[in-house]
C-alpha cells in the first residue's frame, strides 16, 4: 500500500472554516498495484484548483440550484490536472495528462481511482500552444471560463467604455483586465493590498485602480471613474458593490461571478446593499452566472483559443500563487478566502516537468 | 382673467414631502381670451396621473440619468389627459382631447399654454375600443407601457412559470398581473391590506396573494411559491425585493420598475438587501428600465391594442382611484407614497363626460 494524503470534508462549515474541524488531512492508503475498476482510471495528481466558491459548497443548508455540495467524510474536489496511471478506459492511455475543469472535479488527494462513470469526466490535456500545464486549472480551465465566457456573454464590452473589475490580481479578475484591455476598454481594478495595485498596474497594464483597504471605494471611484463605469465585474459583493453601483453608467451591466465577502458569513450577517435603485434609475442589467452554465460554457473553445494564443505570445500574463505539497492545501484555501493569495491559487502535489 | 390652480414645485425633498413646505397649491390665473403663441395650444387640464416615480423628481441631489426633475417655483408634471380650447398648430384642432404619456407631461393645474415645443408632445385619444378616456392617463398611458413593456421584454413570461408581483393592486400591478394571467403563469401578489388582497384574488384572479403588513414575506412566499418565483416583478424594493430573491428559480428574472420603500429616505437610511447572492447562485437576471427607453417604448402601440381590447372586452379589469378637484392633488400623491391607494391613483380637475 502507497501512502494517499487526501484532505476530508469533516462537517460543514456556518462561518470561518477552521482546520482539523471543518476540514482535516488523513492518509487513506491505496494499493497501486491493482487495476482501476473496468473502464476506469488510476491517476496521479499534480495540480489543483483552490477557487473562492468551494467555500459555498461546505454550507450546512446547501442553497438551491448552485453547484454539488462536497460529501461529509470524502475529500473535497475540484478542478484539477492529473497523469493517467493505469488506463482500463480506450478513451486514455497510460502517460496521458488530463484535466477535470469543473465542479465534478479532481478529488484533493495524491491518487484517484476513478470508475467508468467519473472517467467520462476529465478532457485530455492538448496544450496546443505549449503553455504551463499548470494552466489548465486557471487560465485555460474554470478561472479562464469563466472570465472570458461571462465577459462576452453578460458584460458584453464594447471599445471606448470603462470597466471595473474586484479582486483584479485574482484567477478571474486578471484575466478579466487583460480581456477588456484588448477589447479597447479603458480597465479600473479594485485589489486588496499595494503590492496587488502594483501588479495590475504595472504588469496587466490596467488603466487604474485602488487598494479598497486603504482608499475607500466611492472616492477611489470618483477619483479614476471620471467618465462611470460601463461595466461592473463583481466577484465580490458588499461595500464594493455598493459603491459601483453608485458609478454605473446608463444601461451598465454588473457581471455577479461571485460574492467573496459574505462567503464566510450566516444570511443575517451578510452585507446589505442600499444603493439598488440605480438598477432601475440607470437601467442596469444585473446578471448572475456559473460557468457549467449553457450560455458560458459555449464559450470554451473560443476561450482556450484565445487565452492560449494569448499566454503563448505574452499579451496575456496570467500570475499563479502556487503552493507546494498537499499537506498545505487547506492552508491555501483558508489563505484565499482572506485575500492571501496573489494570483491564481493552486496546490502542485507533484510537478509534471520532473516527473 | 380667470382662475388657475396649479400644484408648485416649492422646494426640494430630503425625506418625507410636506404640504406648503414642499409642494404647494397656489392660482395663477390666467387670460382665456388671449390666443396660445404661434403653433402653441391653450389646453383644459381633465385628469393628471399621478404615480410614485414623481417623489424622486423632487430630490435636491438628483440622480444621473433618470427622468427630468422638477423645477422649483413651477407646477409639477406628468402624464394627462386634456381638451384642446384653442389651436394654433396644424395636428390640433378645437375640441380634439389629448393625452400626455410621459415626463414631459402635463403640468398640474386646471388651464395650460402650451408654446410650439410643448405641442409636439402630446398624442390625440383616438379611443378606438371606446373605454373610458381616463384610462389614457393609466392602463393605456404610462402604467400600461411599463407594465406592458417590461414584462414581455425583461420578464419574457412562459406558461406554467410561477411570478410574484408587488404592489399587486397598484396601477402597474393590477396589469402585470392580469397580463401574466393571460400568458399561463401562475399569478402571486402582494399587497399593503386584506382589501387589496380580496380584490386581487377575486376580481383580478390572482392565484395567491399575501398582505405583507400582516405575514411576514419569506413565509408567506414558503406558503405560496411552492415551485419558487420566476419573475419577481418588483415595485417596491426593500425587505420584499430580499425575501423574494430568496424564493427565486434557476434562471430567474426581477424586473426592477421601481423601490417604492426608498423614495422617502435618503441614501444612508435606506434598505439594505441582504440576499443578493441569489444573482449568481441562482443566475438571476434582474434588470431595471423606465418606459421612455427604446426596448420599452416600442411595445406601445401593441400594449395600446392589447390593453385598450381587453378593457372593451371585460378581461382586464383596471381599478381607478380618482381624486376629484386639484385642490386634493397634493394629498393624493401623499397618499400614494404611503399606499393608501385603491388602485390607480389620478386627479380629475373636470369630468370629460360632463363637459
Amino acid at each position: 500500500m502507497a501512502p494517499n494524503k487526501s484532505i476530508i470534508f469533516q462537517k460543514t462549515v456556518d462561518e470561518v472554516p477552521i482546520p482539523g474541524t471543518h476540514l482535516s488531512i488523513e492518509d487513506r492508503p491505496i494499493d497501486l498495484s491493482l487495476p482501476p475498476p473496468d473502464g476506469g482510471l488510476l491517476l496521479k495528481n499534480y495540480y489543483l484548483s483552490v477557487d473562492p466558491y468551494m467555500r459555498t459548497r461546505m454550507e450546512a443548508r446547501f442553497p438551491k440550484f448552485y453547484v454539488s455540495f462536497f460529501d461529509v467524510g470524502e475529500p473535497i474536489h475540484n478542478g484539477g490536472v492529473a497523469k493517467v496511471l493505469k488506463s482500463r478506459n480506450p478513451k486514455f492511455a497510460e502517460g496521458d495528462v488530463v484535466y477535470f475543469f469543473n465542479d465534478k472535479g479532481l478529488p484533493f488527494q495524491e491518487y484517484t481511482v476513478c470508475d467508468a462513470a467519473m472517467a467520462e469526466i476529465p478532457f485530455k490535456v492538448e496544450n496546443p500552444y505549449n503553455v504551463d500545464v499548470r494552466h489548465y486549472v486557471g487560465a485555460l480551465g474554470l478561472a479562464g471560463l469563466t472570465a472570458y465566457g461571462s465577459l462576452y456573454e453578460i458584460g458584453k464590452p464594447k471599445a471606448g467604455e470603462t470597466i471595473l473589475v474586484s479582486a483584479a490580481s485574482g484567477a478571474v479578475g486578471q484575466l478579466v483586465g487583460q480581456l477588456a484591455k484588448k477589447e479597447g476598454l479603458r480597465v479600473l481594478g479594485s485589489v486588496g493590498s499595494d503590492e496587488k495595485l502594483k501588479y495590475i498596474v504595472d504588469e496587466l497594464g490596467f488603466d487604474g485602480g485602488f487598494n479598497y483597504k486603504t482608499e475607500e471605494p466611492r472616492k477611489a471611484l470618483k477619483r479614476l471613474a471620471l467618465n462611470g463605469v460601463d461595466i461592473y465585474y463583481d466577484n465580490v459583493g458588499g461595500p464594493l458593490l455598493e459603491a459601483a453601483l453608485g458609478e454605473m453608467n446608463l444601461f451598465g451591466r454588473v457581471v455577479s461571478s461571485g460574492m467573496i465577502c459574505d462567503y464566510n458569513k450566516q444570511p443575517e450577517n451578510r452585507y446589505g446593499v442600499k444603493s439598488l435603485r440605480a438598477i432601475y434609475m440607470r437601467r442596469i442589467t444585473f446578471q448572475g452566472f456559473i460557468c457549467i452554465d449553457e450560455n458560458i460554457l459555449k464559450h470554451f473553445p473560443a476561450m482556450q483559443e484565445a487565452i492560449g494564443k494569448g499566454l503563448a505570445d505574452g499579451s496575456i500574463k496570467f500570475k499563479q500563487d502556487i503552493t507546494v505539497g498537499i499537506e498545505n492545501a487547506i492552508g491555501a484555501f483558508l489563505d484565499l478566502l482572506n485575500g492571501g493569495n496573489n494570483g491564481k491559487a493552486l496546490v502542485q502535489l507533484a510537478d509534471l516537468d520532473v516527473d
